[in-house]
């Protein structure tokens, strides 16, 4: 068993660090938050003060913070670069040969200077986002995205394999954040897409649940309508069915596009499929205060006006 | 076993037409390409010198035809109103109590215009058309999509089974058009949208099947994922992996997608991800004046430009 | 002074009607509405008891109508070929030489078809849409778009310079149908983009009415900016100043960027801009059942949100 | 006259350098070409070693760079917030009361950011971005886009002119880039919206000439067809009649669109025509390795296809 540091409890964060411990590793967790700090300790995960007492003597640091420059500040130190005085960033401080696992969401470009540095020094770093929702992280069955080398990755899957289930070696670094962010725009494109179907389908005439189980059965068929169809009342599981509470917020769906839309700019290849998934979860998100807070599934009502 | 008047024996009409004589129907055929016609004759369909021929005492009529306005023009005559005198249409021919299945893909509208044409004189009319493609139609695989009375298509069930395999029953007159509709604007931006999804991450490094695999087993998971990857060399079977020949040509999707957006202009029902991925297969099949030959998975190679 | 058919009397073709007769023609109109008849008959326009009495004798047919279909039927009979028992069309009782002019908004396709049976019969049929609105209308100020021979044009054009001041010749029959519908369909895309323009730098803390005066003096510089500011309160003249009344129905440009996408899918021609503005009038359309009424610089609203 | 500090003489800078020069001030300048600062040191312009010497004793700094992080860097010092040892920003070494306007095209949050730390200084800082190319830089006929105080605004004025022409005062600290953006997104979706009306017309039998200056007349009339047109031979002086040689090259629009995206995703503005014109150019400028150094014009290319 492991001693393990890890960086950001929140939704996700949290879980996963009180798998880790429930799995009988030595977590020491540290959250900007008390009241999250409060809650894991309740669950076997030590609270420390913070992130460098959090991965004092640590085998595996592992993180979950909200973007790119919070990782970069993390490891790097304050200016990003290791060079400020304000503090020093965690790799000045981790032996030798730990392994750090960055499983937040952010720009792959970030994880790859991450990495280079972490390289520089003999760390074994990793970008390991997720998929799966705080369903997923409380269950224990994630899916990693992993960038990394093979050898690297190998060392980190009983560590990952106590938080999920689908472990992908995605290839270098940097790899697994462009795995994410591709697989996460052809999911806005599959749900935008799945709700304009419909909705046309039933404006005229069809019934939903028909026409649903109509592509589901044919070339249409895809994840949105197999798992989390956004009409209410076609599936009881999916957010929709539940006034779109729960699941995946049109927020994230938004963060995530916007990666992609940064990653489209900054390697010059065009998404206008993803660009436009993109303007219509931006529109949906400005008609109503509310409904950045609502499940992404929510976007049919875009569709549905008046 | 029943009388069967065919019209239209093209790619899928021949095979569909041969498949009924197989199963133990008489079929009359009619094509205006005499080549065609001599093809089926050679397989158990007789050849018949006109449409009105070939539908003369039959208790089926069936058609596949390229349009709305020839589907007009067959059952109500050359106005499309039942009116001239060149030539009257079959509905003016065909008994009371015939069942009339037509299969061609066209807008809903025309098809419920025939239908209620049909109605008034006592002939049952469903509009179903197919999904499968030439493979579905030789090997009797088709999907068929209907519209109809829950009767109608009841009656229809036996001979449609001899041609397909998954029978819909979409909802009411023209409900089966609408149907396709919006299950072939889903399959155009599935493909659009897988396209660029891996596209976006070979560019950035990645292995196309290794995206590949992680995707289908993640939230972007997909028909064409699943059994149509437009990647070259990813999947053995898809028409990538023959130089994209074979399979639904760029032309046919072209269209479908302009079926969707008169369904879409004429109903008033936004469908800007349909719009969208009907601009990129635009864009794809000018940028070279052989394009619209090729499968439409080859819009992947708009994305990869020089 | 000519003796003046004209056919449809409404918004616009009753102004138009009006100017003819105060020009001194001999004006007979006909419209479907008893309401509008006697408005212009009142204003100096003899009504008539149909279209084949209000062209009876005349030297000129003028023709405003909704669409495609309408002038058609008007001209061809009500099947559209002529062929029909239940009234035959215009061109039948039109005496040789006759000048008809077309300035309805309709689709090309149909223009050139009624075009070429004008021209088997020795009539002079030119297509001439016109832009200006209602206010061009009464003022006598509209643009005419002509699609029809040199000498047609020329022949047309004292009557056409009754009711409006810029008269383009826009190429062989069928053009003034595609400059209006490539010019309409990029005025939806100004107002869009403008719209989109002033709201990102609004919503960034720019004045309206700084960022439209430093756009309309840059390269941004085009005809919303100079006489139709979407930003209620820039523009004291403009619909946006008076609740997005009067000006040009969302309905009317939603119908125009659909004949544009009409033009679009049967030339093959890409459109993804034009398509883009037309989905964002189409979401605006039915974010509200009132929507369609207004003027369409109140597409700005779509991109405002709560 | 006064002491000014000039760093970046690249293609903008440079001409704006010795538009200053010859106006009778002092002017360093620096640039890490030394080819570039010989240029200009032989137009009056004294060439200095470092950005600190340009900048020693200055009244005035003026910068053109090409990032936001080369200007933050600058100004800031090496790590963009002044607290790094490998070397000062230039706010260390100045003299409170300095006047400091940044040209470059930047991202409105580090305008702001950099304002932010003048202000704490005592300094006068503006963003100042232009508009009007390398032709105007030489002409001195710019046009500038202030974002600072009035009292700043009023400062810089007779320094601005020696530049340029139109002095425009959008507002705050970041107003000046805000409106860039804006305006900039909108010449991207004009110039592509005018290319697109264009080709639907040509492809469709009109004269572009013809149909340039109908569109011109009318509700279509914008700054692209007024000095710009986009078809070659239709407008002498337009790059386009020049092998898109000259002018505003595609890798610069594209930049600069993805600097509206970026704001558009900051301040969670949707701007759907803006990324439409963005999918545009991006793919255009990859369809061929040269298209990014074409004038943006050439566009249309993508249009025209085989």
């Amino acid at each position: 068993m492991a001693t393990i540091g890890f960086i950001g409890l929140g939704n996700m964060g949290g879980p996963m660090a009180i798998n880790l411990a429930r799995a009988g590793h030595r977590v020491r967790g540290f959250d900007l938050s008390a009241e999250v700090l409060q809650a894991v300790a309740a669950q076997g995960v030590e609270a420390a003060v913070s992130a460098p007492a959090a991965a004092a003597d640590a085998d595996v640091v592992i993180s979950m913070l909200p973007a790119g420059r919070h990782v970069a500040a993390l490891y790097l130190g304050a200016n990003g670069d290791g060079s400020n005085s304000s503090g020093p960033g965690l790799f000045e401080q981790l032996k030798p040969g730990a392994l750090v696992i960055d499983s937040s969401t952010i720009d792959a470009a970030t994880a790859r200077q991450v990495a280079a540095a972490a390289d520089a020094r003999g760390i074994d770093f990793i970008d390991a986002p997720v998929s799966g929702g705080v369903g997923g992280a409380c269950a224990g069955t994630l899916a990693f995205m992993v960038g990394g080398s093979a050898g690297q990755f190998e060392r980190a899957r009983p560590i990952l394999a106590s938080m999920g289930k689908n472990l992908f070696h995605a290839g270098a670094h940097g790899a697994g954040q462009v795995a994410k962010a591709c697989n996460n725009m052809l999911l806005g494109i599959l749900m935008a897409g799945t709700s304009e179907a419909l909705n046309l389908g039933i404006r005229n005439g069809l019934d939903p649940a028909v026409l649903s189980g109509i592509m589901q059965q044919s070339s249409g068929n895809n994840w949105v309508l197999q798992v989390y169809n956004p009409v209410p009342g076609v599936m009881e599981t999916a957010p929709a069915s539940h006034d779109y509470r729960g699941g995946f917020q049109v927020d994230l769906m938004f963060k995530d596009l916007g990666l992609a839309l940064e990653l489209s700019q900054h390697s010059a290849v065009p998404v206008p499929m993803g660009s436009q998934a993109r303007n219509l979860f931006h529109l949906h998100k400005q008609a109503a205060a509310s409904n950045g807070a609502l499940d992404f599934s929510s976007v049919l009502q875009l569709y549905q006006g008046h």
